[in-house]
């Protein structure tokens, strides 16, 4: 397969000084018939509400808003998690954290001296491709392990540009964390900018952290345009310390976090300009999320999660730490309009395996499920059960439009219930905001969630933890 | 100028009948050359967040959202009040309402039996078209005054079609209020169904009314597709009672209210369906809005201030009481894309009196602004400043990015402060949803707001109080 392509690929460098215009029509539709290629651009502690078409008053994400409107909005998608090493880990191989050993009630996320990782018998996204002879590049932050068995490059990526943190996480010894993320500077963080193994930079300027991948992730469709690939652009923004370039720099109204969703947001229109002026745009699915909801400890500096109750952290099993502001857009494939069936970044495994024509490993348990039939309008969504996983623990589970809070941290960011008001029952399709318990008019739904927890817990093996390492 | 309308009205009848095509064709070019028409929608109680392109996740508007992004979706438009009869009194005269009478602490809006209602000195948007030979047609509800010298065919408009006062405000004597919102009949309202003075259906059936005004609006546009026209589309819904008609029962996933929502955007998409099949696309301005926050004391028959605190009632004079979901277009005209400059209700008499070449009483105070430089892109905001009265009394002041409460209820829906709090300071680019005071840091700002304060009591002369008549 890989050699077709290196012909293919040949032939049309041979043609492109002559025929230039009819080259790229050619290869236009050559494209429409061999495999699709993949784009997930994951942002990093994105709001639900913080984008223009998700309702953000003044927040300008132009891009975002016309991938939206010519693509699918989600409006009930979900991370497999409210914090970053979890919800990525989940979004990688489709099955939930718990799973992998990548959560842990005590350390929550890796750190860049944590010696565990995503495990080397993991299935990633781009290991499955990868055998279906596609070039997959992970640009930006990885956060599924630091040692070289756990790298992207271990787990299935020919090319890795980044971070293998969080850019909080390589904060200068005897630095105070919550001072230096509030009012950062460069030099208090000792980020590394790295090509697969090496570094190229260190401390690295985050002031051109987004612009930098942006321009990696257009290197790298503009030199696989000739054969499949996949595309993980995993943004650090807007993750705080928040950095943006000079040409964003008191941009936004939102302030410096909207400066920074607003560079976000131009790195998605370069990336869909590239895909089309490289005649790739009807080939190519691109899927824009985030990795859980908005840090809203950090009030301006944080995002917002809208209209939904909770964010990243305490309150994350609440909506607003693990719906997440998501679209999809394939032109010419996509039915066009607002989704309101439910998915998690865990379907997106078996969704591109099914669409690059990759069987789904049948040797484990996958939580995710083909959701193509929605995506094309074709059929019913495959899932109606949620899970939310606060680390290692099981919080609650939405079944249908009913969503059952078995737990609650006492801090947990909605005003209005303690560990005293449980189980919480709520209907999310009428009441997204989580404000009115009904635990009391409905016990049978209840006792329902009840024992789908209880077949969920049951299909769960121990796993040695990756996180205490 | 009527008679010139007449005359090229009856020289196209006369051509109807054997060059259709190209009738239409030579209309649409004829019209861009005359007076623009302008049309009105106006939604009662609903919230900044309950459309899709505001963010709401299981309300489908499809036809709204389309009006958005081809058109002018504005984020920080007010009304003029959080409740209904003031707001309504505010748009209509361009106007605060503490300088018409048209607001009480006492009884916050006109009731079936109140004996004023908007003074016959008071110049509405229909008047003031009227000189200039448009017809206008006043459907839906009026809430400005019951008795012949306060009605809508007083006050300009030509046409009347539906109620003078608020769906709930016609209950059936002996029935308890809230009960009979929360679980309505259509017995339980003695609600008039009226065309010009005379009442056609009594007690009228709720669940048609959106469909009937629909209808009579779609009616008015054919009629006067040959001259200059106003539409003021006032629909009660959603506003609770909560009634929809069987095509539209059970169809939102967001339960009665969303029903109700859905059929508003239906009737939306053929308002704007009438006016492109009449060739009036290109020379009509379209205006969505609301008249006040979402009554969020009615739980799930309420709807969603979104990320905005507050509400329609006490929490009114928080963002969520009077900040709403605006919509405007106007093929190859407006400047397309969200607009995040301030405006408010009172800015669409000047505006409007502007565009029809109407020039401004000067004998009175204006409280609105000619906001067109900012719809066609040619020029500044205008608006700095906005008032936010709770019934008779100045509770809040924003003014550019900084809203000053000074006062505001025990009972306000905000979970974070009381009285002992004041004065809020609140930074609306940066913090929308009203959650971090900032007082304490910027008193200068504080002072310069209550300098405002003080200039702007100083232009108010009292007025016979006509909701307390």
């Amino acid at each position: 397969m890989k050699n077709s392509h290196k012909i293919i690929a040949f032939i049309f460098s041979l043609l492109s000084n002559t025929i230039a215009p009819l080259q790229s029509s050619v290869a236009a539709e050559l494209k429409v018939n061999s495999k699709p290629n993949f784009v997930i651009i994951l942002a990093d502690d994105l709001g639900y509400g913080d984008l223009g078409c998700f309702g953000h008053p003044t927040i300008r994400t132009p891009n975002l808003d016309r991938m939206a409107a010519e693509g699918q909005k989600w409006t009930s998608f979900y991370s497999a998690a409210p914090v970053c090493t979890p919800s990525r880990a989940g979004l990688m191989t489709g099955r939930l954290p718990i799973r992998t050993g990548m959560t842990s009630d005590r350390n929550h996320v890796l750190f860049p001296e944590s010696k565990g990782g995503l495990p080397e018998n993991e299935i990633t996204i781009a290991s499955a491709l990868k055998t279906s002879g596609y070039s997959a590049a992970c640009i930006g932050k990885w956060h599924l392990g630091n040692l070289p068995q756990y790298t992207a490059n271990a787990h299935g990526f020919d090319y890795f540009f980044g971070m293998t943190c969080g850019n909080d996480e390589y904060l200068q010894e005897g630095r105070d964390y919550k001072t230096s993320l509030i009012d950062p500077k460069v030099e208090y963080f000792n980020v590394p900018l790295m090509r697969n193994t090496e570094i190229l930079e260190r401390p690295a300027d985050q002031t051109t952290y987004t612009r930098k991948c942006t321009e990696e992730a257009i290197n790298f469709i503009k030199q696989n345009k000739d054969k499949p690939f996949f595309l993980y652009l995993a943004h650090t923004a807007p993750h705080v310390p928040l950095f943006r370039s000079t040409k964003f720099e008191n941009k936004s109204l939102r302030g410096i976090y909207g400066d920074v969703v607003e560079e976000l947001d131009w790195s998605v229109g370069e990336i869909l300009a590239t895909l089309k002026k490289n005649g790739l745009d009807n080939n190519t699915l691109v899927v824009f999320t985030s990795d859980n909801g908005p840090w809203t400890g950090f009030q301006e500096l944080g995002g917002s999660a809208g209209l939904l109750s909770g964010g990243k952290g305490n309150g994350g099993t609440f909506e607003g730490g693990m719906r997440e502001p998501t679209i999809f857009r394939w032109p010419g494939k996509l039915k066009t309009g607002v989704v309101m069936d439910m998915a998690t970044g865990m379907d997106l495994f078996p969704t591109i395996s099914k669409l690059a024509g990759v069987p789904l490993p049948n040797d484990r348990i996958y939580d995710g499920y083909d959701i193509s039939p929605v995506m094309f309008g074709t059929g019913k969504d495959p899932r109606d059960v949620v899970y939310y996983y606060r680390d290692a623990q099981l919080f609650a589970i939405r079944r249908g439009e009913f969503k059952v809070h078995f737990k609650i941290l006492p801090e947990n960011g909605h005003d209005s219930f303690t560990s005293k008001d449980l189980p919480l029952l709520f209907n999310l399709n009428i009441d997204p905001s989580e404000k009115q318990n009904i635990a009391a008019k409905h016990p049978e739904i209840i006792k329902e969630i009840i024992e789908i927890q209880k077949q969920h817990q049951a299909t769960l093996v121990p796993v040695e933890n990756q996180l205490e390492k």
